[in-house]
């Protein structure tokens, strides 16, 4: 009691130092800036795919009048910056409340905001990061964005949103529900997880490359195009990381084999295997998705093997060229812009799908 | 187990019942429009006192232009109706994630959204209805409100919900701090409360009164003033709650005689207390703040003297009179705008403040 009380009193609680407890720093954390007693750190700060995607996007659309003697000089993405940081943002806010919502203790390799400081901080720092990533897409007006643009690109990331926290309640809702009925039947189809990746995981993506092309262009077709490629991408990105997953070596992706299957995740893999599994073969995958002990390598090995059965990696793979030869033919939609930065863009985006489409080259 | 599984079966768990499980009747439960099964009520929907603040201030401006065959036709509203909606929702957006930081079981005699449906769909639904929120404000662009309004509305708002959330932080960490602190010392003074107040509650009301004198007026003068009307009327509210909470006899308020000695409250009149009573009275006040059994009649008979001892009911009534005169001037100080719609709006602000007024008046 002495020991805590001298701890308490060391902490000297006055308001200015309470104010130190300063929300910034949650997210500051939470982006990889900051360790857990706020010391700046050169962290991993993620991929950064959406915002790579809208800038991309923006400089296909023309970059809004390119003049040919624009680069070397890269000032024309100022224009493009704020919306680019808003949407990481926004991104990263819906990692915050997902880490509580799916129980997660570990990000990168560091406890989660929520473990760190508490449900009720983390879910106030994901509030702010919402708030902040709207302050942050205003700032668009600063840089020369009429008001009409700025207005749909604010329109577009709201909507985004609305859609993506749609689905991930009937998300949760289908979590609790798999619980307690799992033994008897899978709860998520292979269907509705594609109807999943679509809204939570590409709305993002599609949202971002339309953001990029409405900064860029008036063209409508372009737009289109754009966003179109948006969300192929992101759901050839998401059926990815599942194939990689499962058959991925450690050496071509950092990933372990089969993790997804210690994980127990539900991913593409798993849902379609236990829609064509014979009956035997299905109790095996519930079983090891129930059991409330680690998953062993002998049990992999099972897994893996009714994954071959059902021709699981196969399915995977077609569905995911599927989603590569949408992404190509959108690009090939795009209207072309004669600037070499546009062109270059474009051919960034290509490198982009052939990236996605490795996965099942090996 | 049997019984589980048959009732598990009952529920007929498709993808398309799932979708039953819709985040917006969430949202319709708390706001008071459906009861747990999601069935219609005619609820308590709340005082709905910010999206009453933004209409009266939108006439006390003039209603952008209104002419003077307009009323008892009360179309000229529509221009500020998505504005009103898009505020409540966001008022409604900060309580649902409130009940979660405080653990708070019960709002409006209901049990809570996360108490019914657990934490993740509670974040995620108040997610979705900060993200709902914007997407109704942006309606305003189909009623004629032009761009540049629109984004200062959306701007407005993003700023408020940033400067609360960033103050809710502070309080979650005094509140933290308060629990293992409070036996030593009073970890939050009146000059935190008094600021909390302005940057939580008063904020929020500040910018309905600001949003709807953007939406009447292109006149400077008249934003500044109506929005400092919303200021000092928003810290006038929480003070009069304050008192009431403790002095009001059930008969005039609704409110139990001393209810936030019972629940324990933070408010103004502790604090108040806590800083000016004497160590031996400090004690008191601390035992009853700590002690982990209901508090008594006795107790509470005890505080009611203490509170006397230190003036702390004059203090607060001094302190609301200050607020209201702030009201007052800053009524004053709007320019008159010839329509009788304008001055009968100016008039019920003032009618507002006398209402708040009447808490120290018996």
């Amino acid at each position: 009691m002495r020991a805590a009380l001298q701890k308490a009193s060391d902490m000297a609680p006055t308001a200015q130092a309470l104010e130190a407890f300063d929300f910034y720093a949650y997210m500051r954390y939470h982006l990889g800036w900051v360790d857990s007693a706020f010391a700046p750190v050169t962290g991993n700060p993620g991929k950064l795919l959406r915002p790579t995607l809208l800038l991309l996007a923006y400089e296909a659309a023309g970059a809004n009048g390119l003049s040919s003697a624009a680069p070397p000089d890269t000032g024309y993405l100022a224009r493009a910056l704020p919306a680019a940081a808003a949407l990481e943002l926004t991104h990263n806010f819906t990692l915050i409340h997902d880490d509580i919502e799916d129980d997660d203790v570990e990000r990168r390799h560091r406890a989660t905001l929520w473990k760190q400081w508490g449900i009720p901080q983390a879910i106030n720092a994901g509030d702010g990061m919402f708030a902040l990533a709207r302050l942050t897409l205003w700032s668009v007006l600063d840089r020369g964005v009429e008001p009409t643009i700025a207005l749909k690109l604010g329109a577009a990331l709201d909507y985004t949103c609305l859609a993506a926290l749609d689905y991930t309640c009937l998300l949760i809702a289908e979590g609790q529900y798999l619980d307690i009925s799992f033994e008897e039947r899978q709860a998520i189809s292979v269907a509705t997880y594609l109807d999943m990746i679509r809204r939570k995981t590409a709305a993002l993506m599609a949202c971002s490359a339309e953001m990029g092309a409405l900064l860029g262009t008036r063209d409508q077709e372009t737009i289109a195009s754009l966003r179109s490629f948006g969300q192929a991408i992101g759901v050839a990105f998401q059926v990815r990381d599942d194939i990689l997953g499962i058959w991925a070596s450690t050496a071509e992706s950092g990933k372990t084999v089969a993790g997804d299957i210690y994980r127990r995740k539900k991913s593409l893999p798993i849902l379609h295997a236990l829609e064509h599994a014979s009956p035997s073969d299905r109790r095996v995958l519930q079983q090891v998705y129930r059991q409330q002990t680690t998953v062993t390598s002998a049990q992999v090995d099972d897994m893996l093997d009714i994954f071959a059965r059902t021709a699981t990696r196969a399915y995977c793979c077609d569905f995911l060229a599927k989603q590569c030869r949408l992404a190509y033919a959108a690009l090939a939609s795009v209207p072309r812009h004669q600037h070499s930065v546009a062109a270059r863009a474009l051919d960034d985006m290509e490198t982009l799908v052939r990236f996605v489409e490795e996965a099942c080259k090996s």
